[in-house]
């Protein structure tokens, strides 16, 4: 009988206290509340909180990432969060309601800050985004996240570029944020800052790291180690494109990692191909999505990317114009798509969604330039941003 | 010095008298209201009206398609339309201003049809669609169509399935349909009841037609007659699903084969690798997609299909629910996909395109069913329908 434990089961406890019948019919017993202290490999057992010893025939690592914490003076006050887990999610909720807070300051513009700064000012809560770039969101091309820039400065979001943070302080708001730009009153702090993987428990057992700094898995989801598995974001997954082994910490791919461990574990084996890198995020009317690799990521890879910035619009002209801004990034040698990125007030997503089976296929810039795709007036123009973009890349080369 | 001729340059009017320059500049002439009567090419000239012949290096036939006239008696009334160019929508316009038209019966639910009868009644318009088969749309499955009759009901459209129209007569309000379903009023008749390629001038020069009735052409857009190519609903395309020549008038295909062979004749030879079938259309509120083949089609192609239908949702349920459906098809010996049909409130469109993607690089159910795509909640659950259906259809082989 399989044993699901660590941090998996505490971010979806939940989910699972609603359904634990369901589980039990299928013979799987949940521990929830149950911290594993440490892991005895040789005999196949985990060691529990009150000492309780779990044997095991087969182990799965799902044991998530932990948030990076910035060495700033203050950063442990209370009401500074950091953003991980279910619990952080009502400790958060909490403080606003009680505190009855106005005023936020978020640490860091990735995709995380950025959502965040989206539901905080849908919820009537002033905002103020302290960046170290001087864009949010580095994964987009500047043409592009000044776009996102654009839309934050317009729904009254304060976005403070290029700062670095000193101290958090006790303030009039309860919180000073003190920076080389000037002081930031705040209620509460969030810190987006970023992850990184929680290899603690595997490094322990001595199961080996990747490159990423994250556990290294095989394509079934296999460890270094037999009988041990590893999935969703303390493990690593497979970059199509970059053909390197990397760690992106993504719910989908946890997910699809977390099956096909199921699969090779239960007797259905089957290997994983791999992720090229798909992301997407909204932020307010935005869509905000990328696939497969940036120029310098590129070059790292052992590429000669060459690339292009389109702007269009989601649907035909006659249709009313809906912006779209789209990247394409390419080889110069093979004409083969690399990677992409779009940000629009509609269809970016899809967009990238296209490309990202282009990648996956591999395809190249004659294929994507002509790829028959559902036309029709109110979801696109005939000749698609996807089809300009990638004959005008094509004519570059 | 090249010449357009023809359907293509009559559709294109308004747009190309708004360009005159552009082309002049170009060196493309352009002239419009000017019918080739025959064509000699063994001499190489085009014969137009004024008895004027236009001498041709390179000849290319965009003749489009013809609408198919029913055999029904008083087809040929004042007051029945029928849909094939800018002529046909100034006409149809006019009369419904002039005549302060009320009501309007369609013939034919194909997605033409079914566009037409929400354009009017946006316009304020009752409007009855007289169908042949049980349900709109054939080309989708009937649990999909079903989808789009209950729009169509809710949005007041009068939908009679099953009925064969007997003859246009005078009537109250200008013209009575007659059926073997009873009488309807109208004071205009869209007849939507398909089309056919345009072969008439093809034929009489001898370039060989293809099984599909449409021009043959080859991989260039070249037909068989040296010089001479053929490009848009005139002309066959590949279908890379059957592997069959087919003829397929969409608009977005013509716009590529014209350009295809555009770089064939202008010395930066191409070749286009043919369709997947992908179409979409909006219905109201609906979003109606669909790629590759259908079950009859497959079989007729040599494969052996299997299909399953999947209902859910474009956004994760944390972003309130948007009905969708999609039925996927794959062969049973190979799990590769044949084909896709969607139709939902949200989000059919984009799935279609993913698995044209997929289609275009002859993909399998194991490839979709983990494939990499960018995952927002406000965009899709982490296991979007896309990869649900695949999953589901793998376990049926």
């Amino acid at each position: 009988m399989p044993y699901y434990i660590g941090d998996v089961v505490k971010d979806h406890k939940l989910l699972i206290a609603r359904t634990p019948e369901k589980f039990k019919s299928a013979g799987i017993e949940i521990r929830l509340s149950t911290e594993v202290h440490s892991i005895d490999y040789p005999q196949h057992y985990v060691e529990c909180s009150g000492n309780e010893r779990i044997p095991f025939d087969i182990l799965v690592l799902a044991l998530g990432a932990e948030a990076v914490v910035p060495g700033i003076e203050g950063i442990r006050k209370p009401g500074v969060f950091f953003l991980r887990n279910l619990e952080d999610a009502i400790a958060i909720k909490g403080w606003l309601r009680e505190k009855k807070i106005e005023k936020v300051v978020i640490l860091g513009a990735g995709f995380i800050g950025l959502e965040m700064a989206e539901a905080l000012k849908m919820a009537g809560i002033q905002v103020t985004i302290l960046h170290k770039a001087k864009w949010p969101a580095n994964r987009w091309d500047e043409e592009l996240s000044s776009f996102m820039h654009e839309i934050l400065v317009a729904r009254g979001v304060e976005f403070v570029p290029e700062v670095e943070v000193k101290e958090i302080d006790d303030g009039e708001r309860g919180l000073l944020v003190k920076t080389d730009k000037g002081n930031w009153e705040a209620g509460l702090v969030l810190v987006a800052t970023g992850v990184r993987p929680d290899v603690r428990l595997a490094r322990s057992v001595g199961a080996a790291l990747g490159r990423s700094g994250a556990i290294a898995v095989n394509f079934n989801q296999k460890t270094s180690l037999d009988d041990v598995y590893a999935v969703g974001d303390c493990a690593e997954v497979f970059h199509r494109v970059s053909k390197k082994w990397v760690n992106f910490p993504l719910g989908d791919i946890a997910n699809k990692q977390g099956r096909v461990a199921g699969r090779n574990i239960g007797g259905r084996p089957m290997v994983f191909e791999g992720v090229v890198g798909a992301q997407s995020f909204r932020l307010f009317e935005l869509e905000c999505a990328a696939t497969g690799l940036s120029e310098k990521e590129a070059v790292d890879a052992g590429y000669n990317p060459v690339s292009t910035i389109i702007w269009g619009s989601a649907t035909a002209p006659s249709m009313g114009r809906k912006r779209l801004g789209l990247k394409l990034i390419a080889d110069k040698s093979t004409g083969r798509i690399l990677g992409a990125q779009a940000v629009g007030l509609e269809g970016a997503v899809s967009r990238i969604n296209v490309l990202s089976v282009a990648l996956f296929a591999e395809m190249n810039l004659d294929q994507i330039g002509y790829l028959d795709l559902a036309y029709a007036p109110p979801f696109g123009p005939a000749w698609d941003i996807v089809h300009v973009a990638a004959q005008t890349l094509k004519r570059m080369i």
